[in-house]
């Protein structure tokens, strides 16, 4: 599956860098015709037209697609964008972006699976750095894409894998590759934080881990039922 | 010691509710008569004036403030605004806002501590709340100054503390409160990550810890060098 990303201002041209450097494949829809001819010259997936327009979403392929964000200036325009992304694809998950305070509803109500104002985060980013320099320091390094020494990682658990209705401890996660679990979002969507050594692993859990990379991809081959030499 | 938060603009804004809040003292230095006048009927302390000019921050008490947050619209101005204020206090924390791509160098150069662009955090929040959503639901909740369940603090040791020389599983932080330690950032500067049970904590350590509030109040009091009924 794939995500189609609507607007290549400043904040849809910051996912999609994200988005290559994984890489997860993704379309722009974008009206501009001057933004349309750098993307094509960049070698990057497009559909020119209004985002806003059935047609042009059934185009970017929303019937098959994975998730569609919603990342254009205007306010009204994103939650235009959301209801007509909604009522063609029922299950798609929709990320919106909200540009003014209190549009986190309509965009909801519009059938947003979930908001995010980057004003907002950058904002409160900014008194944290004041207020938890530390915990900021450790944040941009545990979820930075660029840090080798840690990350912070969430890691389905297939009904297949061996650690299935193990316990942490038997699992030997911490021990073995010096991983810690941090929390278990269990398939209920509760979020269990710091769960303790006889907690059991079930399937379907994810598993929200803090490790250095290898080790996160050795825990990844298990919990997708594959193996690992340890 | 308090704070200057230079523009009172989006940005601006959304920092001081988080400062009010917590409580954190803060002025605002904003130039614009009607948001003043704003300031004014909120009760919230200002100076009027402009930012880039010795004597308004001086008059905003930039000598023995604790640090100074510049995050206005123009990057010239927040440049400037940087230089003008490590002009007058060499020592000073001075958190810069970075609005265009590049310019985190020069706000580097002119003095800033840190630099945070707050359009680049806001977008990788999009990007990660499609590539690691239930991350995202974490930090949300762990570093969210409303959640009541789950918080992700920084502690720092006093050289008083009882904790000082004591390794952590001697110091029963995790089997007596619940309390994780996830990382310890030395004096140093280097940030050990999820350090092993015979890690030896020292004086002036800042632990990074991820408990319930109540639990990491005691630690709080423990790692300050008082008392607390366990
Ligand atoms: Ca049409
Ligand atoms: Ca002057």
């Amino acid at each position: 599956g794939h995500y189609i990303i609507c607007g290549y201002g400043r904040i849809g041209t910051l996912i999609s860098q994200e988005f290559i450097s994984r890489p997860v494949p993704f379309v722009i829809v974008e009206r501009d015709q001057a933004i349309c001819d750098s993307l094509a010259k960049e070698g990057i997936l497009f559909v020119q037209g209004d985002a806003t327009d059935d047609d042009t979403l059934i185009q970017a392929g929303i019937l098959r697609a994975k998730g569609l964000i919603t990342a254009v200036t205007s306010e009204s325009a994103n939650v235009y964008i959301t209801l007509t992304a909604r009522g063609l694809n029922p299950d798609l998950f929709i990320l919106a972006r909200s540009v003014e305070e209190g549009s986190e509803i309509k965009l909801k109500r519009a059938g947003a699976t979930k908001v995010i104002s980057p004003y907002r985060i950058g904002a409160n980013r900014m008194a944290w750095a004041v207020l938890r320099p530390s915990v900021v320091d450790f944040i941009d390094i545990a979820v930075g894409s660029e840090s080798l020494e840690l990350q912070l990682e969430e890691i389905r658990v297939a009904p297949t894998s061996t650690l299935v209705d193990k316990s942490l401890v038997s699992s030997d996660i911490r021990r073995a590759w010096g991983i810690m679990i941090i929390a278990i979002k269990k398939s209920s969507g509760a979020m269990l934080f710091n769960p303790e050594s006889n907690t059991t692993i079930d399937a379907e859990d994810i598993l929200i881990t803090l490790g250095e990379p290898p080790a996160i991809r050795k825990l990844e081959q298990v919990a997708c039922g594959g193996t690992v030499n340890a």
